[in-house]
């Protein structure tokens, strides 16, 4: 079981889109996978979810455990203000730490609409991990100005679904 | 005038408290400043006022304004699972782009409770801020174990003192 | 007077070429300028320079000192392993410290054969630097793909040129 | 076999007593491990061993094998101008790429004399590393303060013996 995160709280977002490829990669390998979109982040969780309310919210505390129980994780990180959405941190704050992440596996994939395909997003993430003791696995696509390489809902350039299907190669074994 | 950030959303955060030193230390050069304090963003600032609800709500838009007016930041950051506040990146992603930072100044303050002193937060949030196009002063103090150094809201590091007040004369040239 | 220094010691570099490209851009504005080439280290400069040898080797003396005595720097930083070159940190390791950096300001300029134009990298750098207590523009052209850009000693992109133009605007006024 | 690279050329360097203690503690789990230092690099190394000489230094060869054909690596990494030793990446600059690394895992360990426990080295040795398609362990101790932590060449601090050790405990699994 693979814990796909869509790492923005955007409706209807590009990132949610390429979750989905993701997972209709995985179910050609039958592998299973289940999605944590932050879409459906409570709309008031920075106030009743961190801190001291730790635990307070019901509809955060689902989503809390959820992540705690998981395993293997893939991180979908659309590129803003040049690093990762300010709620995939956000989010990351309002799980229980250590135990969330210690000792576990996740692989990053990056989304930008520019050209730099969300690299120091991933730059940044990866030192966040590792902080929580979570391995990253080593590929890490850049799906650069990827709002021209879908269409209806499917990726149409070939090099990124190879580079997908490649790091899934590779997280299987890791 | 200097735009004093308080980059977290904790109520009655240690954070807030450097700021306030800060602001008197700034006070004494009769260096005027102001504070942002984001303790005051709205509870459901992440659904109301991000992507398509940008400018719509009305307690956050004076914050925006008075960011994309200032002309010199110090952002104080305290250091979450390895790098900055998710909220701190949540509020930068809700300010209006490119015009906020473009071709200003700033400079950052790094507070931990761990032994790192927001090293990693301050590196991460350069790429951030070079990214959109604003300089960041090379002096970035570490105030690690921040808890040990306060008492009744003062400052009882000197080493931690004259660090920020090199910060101040360096940030003062810049 | 701005130095500057071209970041490989590879002979016949891509990156010289950028140099001099970005020195006949200066002079247009009547700005001296004057390169360090890391072709010029000394062959044994790993052995005969570094750590208790520092100041014993009178071909890197040389060097040292036009380093030591700048004011202003722009750094031609090409890719190599998803990072700057090791040997202009090594050449960064072998110059005074701290006075050779501290209080001064400087540029990057990065270059890469793929496509992604030197990001990390400078970051990395920006890290150094900083540390050196050394300001960093904000402003970092990505030069990816430089090869396909560059004929006969000319830089044939229009958008790369005035990437650097504006670089040196915004370093004029740095 | 695991492969310990001692990650500076300075003599009788500190870096070397930790990588002699950590193979004591690997040996005494009966793991057998080899050490390539780089104070073994020939003094001409930059001139005769990298782009169009690779391959044609005899001195270099060796070494370059040995890595190549290394499964499993720990860097020890001091802090140099708050990175890595530009030696260290100069010694990756002229390793085979990209068969070196691909598919393989490493462990960190930072050393500083400093407080900053090579931090910032090794996020920065974790995106080149990543980079070249090797996992990287997310434990990654920092000895800071290294030098008073030493002595007669053992490691006289329990915390970092143990650090040290549960580093280990979880390359094994990983």
């Amino acid at each position: 079981m693979i814990t796909l995160v869509s790492g923005t709280n955007r409706p209807a977002s590009v990132t949610r889109q390429v979750v989905d490829i993701y997972q209709s990669m995985l179910e050609q390998r039958n592998i299973s996978s289940e999605i944590i979109d932050l879409v459906d982040l409570p709309e008031d969780f920075i106030s009743t979810a961190l801190y001291d309310n730790s635990g307070k919210n019901a509809t955060f505390q689902p989503m809390q455990d959820q992540m705690l129980e998981a395993d293997k994780y893939v991180f979908f990180v659309p590129e803003y203000n040049g690093s990762f959405p300010g709620i995939l941190k956000t989010f990351i704050d309002g799980l229980s730490y250590p135990d969330t992440f210690k000792g576990k596996k996740c692989a990053l994939v990056g989304l930008s609409s520019g050209v730099q395909g969300s690299v120091l997003a991933m730059s940044h993430l990866t030192d966040i991990f590792n902080y929580a003791k979570m391995h990253v696995l080593a590929e890490k696509p850049k799906l650069l100005h990827i709002e021209n390489h879908l269409k209806n809902g499917k990726m149409v350039n070939p090099l990124f679904s190879s580079l997908l299907e490649e790091q899934i190669d590779s997280f299987i074994r890791f």
